[in-house]
């Protein structure tokens, strides 16, 4: 597939990366399209990896991830311009984090909203699919490295289309078809952005740089 | 011990019922001393159940639980009186959900601020400690029910003594020292709050009646 990756932090390189190994062909999106971050990835990453401005990955893409912090991400999404997010799938792996009153930040939308959910309302031709927001990125590419894979990832969107299309690019990266949960609408994103502040104090009691992850555990 | 258990609903009529089957004498307590609720689980409960109003349950309590809808904990609390509280550990189980625009219910309060910080502030001398909220009645008192009790249940308090106490009682209960999670003070509880609404996505998605809880899967 050819695929967008707007975002160069970490999250964006980690998802670019591993899509690009997994034979995809990249488009790394960024503000300005000669952004060294995105340059260089691309430099590095092989013949079915490039860079480009937001709107240059958007067009080029079947599928766009939205990989940019969450207070930023409509801004970004502007500027990848409507027409290019028209139809696609738009899959939104941001936390609306805000730092601006220090560490653990809080977030700057939630309860009766989501990031996803603002997203959805302001490009209502996309196919807006929230999941991977969960969890750090290298657990994202590779979830055999906890656990051998039991533990879980979700996905909500009002387009069921889209959302077979992000499974299987969850499946690509070694989801087993069991723990990818669906939770429905896409007015569950509000919980799994929601899910953001416990994440970060099990992150805080965490020895430093030991990935983790949820699982669910049901009853026999 | 002496504890006081506020609230007739499943989770106190759970929480009690356990208490008293491990040895401690247990009050349950309710907006009204002859309320139906309380004066039948006493009299089915055996010698070392009783029931009272929230003040007469606070006042014989070396240990409160607050086991009502966080919406109405300020209340109750109140009723249960500032003196009768003063110095003891506080467990809050409760979870702010508000049911005024329908299911699943919203939080009444979240992000940069916690019913459990609430409680605290009103209270200044009661040793607030959150804990057993992000999970279902029957789960809290009986963690084997579910994977061989390989899950997590988390405390947050500013008080370590205080913790120290709750963390007795869960082990009271069943739980493992090393799924006994302490996140730390007492702010964590906005975390473990904002659970709820990915925890209510979960269960709306689960087999009918199939308990569940997270379980923290970390790398080896």
């Amino acid at each position: 597939m050819k695929i967008a990756v707007l975002g160069t932090g970490t999250v964006g390189h980690t998802l670019a990366g591993e899509l690009v190994e997994l034979g995809h062909e990249v488009m790394m999106g960024s503000r300005e399209s000669g952004n060294p971050k995105g340059t260089e990835w691309a430099a590095g990453a092989g013949p079915n990896a490039s860079s480009g401005s937001f709107a240059q990955a958007a067009a080029m893409a079947e599928v766009v991830i939205n990989a940019t912090p969450g207070t930023v991400s409509l801004a970004a999404l502007s500027e990848a311009g409507e027409a290019n997010l028209d139809g696609k799938v738009l899959l939104d792996v941001s936390n609306p984090l805000d730092h601006s009153s220090g560490f653990p930040p809080a977030l700057s939308v939630c309860n009766t909203d989501s990031i996803a959910e603002t997203i959805q309302r302001t490009f209502p031709r996309a196919r807006v699919v929230k999941s991977l927001n969960t969890m750090g990125a290298p657990v994202m590419v590779d979830p055999q490295r906890l656990g051998r894979g039991e533990h879980d990832v979700f996905m909500a969107g009002n387009d069921p289309e889209a959302k077979a299309v992000v499974e299987g690019i969850l499946r690509g990266f070694g989801w087993r078809p069991e723990r990818i949960r669906d939770l429905g609408g896409l007015d569950a994103a509000r919980g799994l952005e929601m899910w953001l502040p416990l994440w970060l104090r099990i992150f805080m009691k965490q020895p430093q740089g030991k990935l983790f992850n949820l699982a669910i555990v049901s009853e026999d």
